[in-house]
């Protein structure tokens, strides 16, 4: 994998970091690998560099961008603990890549059935909700105002957010749960991490309070989340743009 | 995870299933699993039962599927190697699961960085290839004809086969690649079933001869896939409805 990571323009920061760095902007998708970070650092002390970028600019569709992710979108962690440094772009697996870091499991899972659950529910969001909710997104945004579109796209992710109903309800065990993966009422792991980060903007996407009255079990999952540390400090200030 | 996996209505093939078991249709997310699966038994004898359904009635939306599957979706994979039955549901969780049965690392990779590598190629099929494609059908398909909706996805459809010709021509590291993931040329995986089964279709998808001449290794890895024996019986009348 001998990658030429680095061209003539990219950034010094990103360039001269040392160990975990992050190149993010404060996105649904940016505060996923934001929030797994920062609860590892209330963990385990583990440190991370970061660099903000304006994705409104098309900075992530820049030559020095595209080397590290050709894809084109943020985040992205290099981690150059390991030589050379190693890019991993897409969320989900940024969260996965993330787990060697946690040594005790505690965002993660040692047990395989319970750790294909997490793997499970985070493809699912990753696969089904944040692209039926982006869509969304950019639908009610379009220059074009479709409502054909923008219907399909809000009734599927009202859809989604049914099945994390279901899930955390119990519906078909008995046992409501807390968190999406693992056994009993569930642990707090990197799949509820991935799928926060979007659900918890269901204002925002235009669900109503009527709307998510329906979905009681999964409020009470946002709220849950919320009230953690290193979730409020993932989605705060300290990665905001100057 | 003591669901309450069957219900009255739940199908006697499936209930009295032993080993792994599939509930698929041939489209390409059921393709993705089924060729995994045919190329383990190709390498390792691995034994495996299915029940074709037929997703055009909403069989899978019925309480049956939905206790295996709360998102309504196949394929499933159940695991009736373990106790209680185990099931997997989102095609990219249901290759990576089935790497327990690949032993010797055919499919999947030891290394720690390739293995990453593989999963990040997943993620990023999962999470922008198949949905991209998925909407350009579902909106070409569509009763009310939406070209602004179309192209969005058409467009956004072949920006990603460019990502994956970039990765495969070695834009960015002067290497080029015959598989998606894994050191040097890389090595043939559940990166690239997951990506192949849904790419191969691009001429049902609507993409010229003359769009794909601008995508060359893209379409020798096509081709390069579809020579293989499980990949033949995978996507081949084994699995079609009778």
């Amino acid at each position: 994998m001998s990658l030429q990571l680095y061209g003539d323009d990219t950034p010094a920061d990103v360039k001269n970091a040392k160990g975990l760095h992050l190149i993010t902007q404060s996105t649904p998708n940016g505060q996923k690998v934001q929030i797994l970070l920062e609860e590892l650092a209330d963990v385990y002390g583990t440190e991370f560099t970061t660099t903000l970028i304006n994705i409104s600019t098309n900075e992530q569709k820049k030559d020095w961008f595209l080397r590290l992710n050709p894809n084109g979108r943020i985040p992205i962690i290099i981690d150059n603990t390991v030589s050379p440094p190693f890019p991993v772009m897409e969320t989900s697996a940024e969260l996965v890549y993330l787990l060697k870091f946690d040594k005790d499991n505690v965002f993660g899972f040692k047990d395989e059935l319970e750790n294909s659950d997490a793997l499970q529910w985070l493809f699912f969001w990753h696969g089904s909700g944040a692209p039926y909710q982006g869509n969304l997104g950019f639908f009610k945004r379009a220059q074009e105002q479709l409502p054909f579109a923008i219907e399909r796209f809000r009734k599927e992710t009202y859809r989604v957010f049914g099945v994390l109903e279901i899930r955390l309800s119990g519906k078909y065990t008995g046992e409501p749960r807390d968190y999406l993966a693992g056994k009993g009422k569930g642990k707090y792991s990197i799949a509820d991490i991935g799928t926060w980060a979007w659900v918890k903007n269901y204002t925002f996407s235009g669900y109503t309070e009527e709307e998510m009255k329906a979905l009681p079990h999964l409020v009470k999952w946002v709220d849950r989340i919320a009230e953690r540390p290193a979730v409020k400090k993932g989605t705060g200030d300290k990665y905001k743009q100057q």
